[in-house]
């Protein structure tokens, strides 16, 4: 017996989200199909429709929005002077939780890859070298990944501000908050030490 | 900044899947809204409607289905004198992969489980005595899981039929091809060891 053809096409949208294996789809889809209320299941298509049809890329910064500015770029009360720079839409949320952070962002929608093939000109980098030379912005903050590619483009993108003479800094590296040192890999132990500041 | 309306909604729906919990909701969410494609999002929509609209479980054996009777109990090439019983689709499905098994099923779409307070009448079990008295079957072989839920319910099941005069049979528990004894726990171990046969 072969699945009924609406499960089979289910498995093959479910399995195109990211971490979600073959056998892991069937399992959702048998879950949607059999253990899913009707209107849960209705509302989830509601939903991955408007996803698609409401939200746009704000022309600005990059965020994920239905308005355009986006809500950051949309704020007043924000400090248009400062911006920090992350890869993903995600990386903005989670500096927004911190409640803590008052400036702007530009989210680049990817890092430089090579390995990839990910360059330069497939991030989303035009735009934030377009507002710099429009907006009065005195300091970057690189708060890309701690990867290999994080690292990369925070590094091509420092190098490519250097004649502006824009502050560009760096988010810094170093033991997570409640870490122990045992569990720290070495790499993350160097960046402790070498970033050790004096207590005030 | 939260996230617009439709991706929270889209996270909210992606977490009521099994074993999504809000971060890989999140993830997910931010993946479909920025990296899949407005077709492959269209697609995923749809497919979840028509599971809901065009499925249902089969009167006969509880197996979901886009016709009526399905698939399996369509087939008349099948051996109908001899049924699997088993917890969920995904089992079935599992069974007919193997591509050795040509009897029947019976899905129970569930499994006996006090603790969760799942008893015999919260599964498909009316249906199967049902079964019993119209056809002419002559063994019950009981797959359900090999979990203290699924050697309940196959216990519970094999008490009841034994009135009836039906061979029912318990699938084997041993260990599984490929496996080194090391790496077996006891109970399986000692099911290998009970369960052992002579070479033929």
């Amino acid at each position: 017996m072969n699945y009924p053809e609406s499960v089979s096409k289910l498995i093959e949208s479910l399995s195109k989200l990211p971490g979600v294996g073959p056998k892991t789809a069937e399992r959702l889809a048998l879950h949607i199909a059999t253990k899913m209320k009707e209107e849960d299941a209705l509302n989830f298509a509601k939903s991955l429709l408007n996803v698609k049809r409401e939200l746009m890329k704000c022309p600005i910064c990059g965020n994920l929005t239905d308005k355009n500015p986006c809500s950051v770029c949309r704020d007043n009360t924000r400090d248009r002077s400062i911006i920090a720079v992350v890869e993903e839409v995600r990386d903005l949320i989670a500096m927004e939780k911190m409640k803590e952070y008052r400036g702007m962002y530009h989210v680049l929608n990817g890092a430089i890859s090579p390995i990839n093939g990910i360059g330069p000109q497939d991030i989303n980098l035009p735009t934030l070298l377009e507002r710099l030379k429009n907006e009065e912005v005195k300091e970057i903050i690189m708060a890309t990944n701690t990867t290999i590619e994080g690292e990369s483009t925070a590094m091509y993108i420092a190098k490519l501000l250097e004649k502006t003479g824009i502050k560009v800094t760096r988010i810094a590296r170093g033991l997570p908050v409640g870490g122990g040192l045992e569990y720290a890999d070495e790499v993350t132990l160097l960046k402790a030490i070498e970033g050790r500041r004096e207590f005030k």
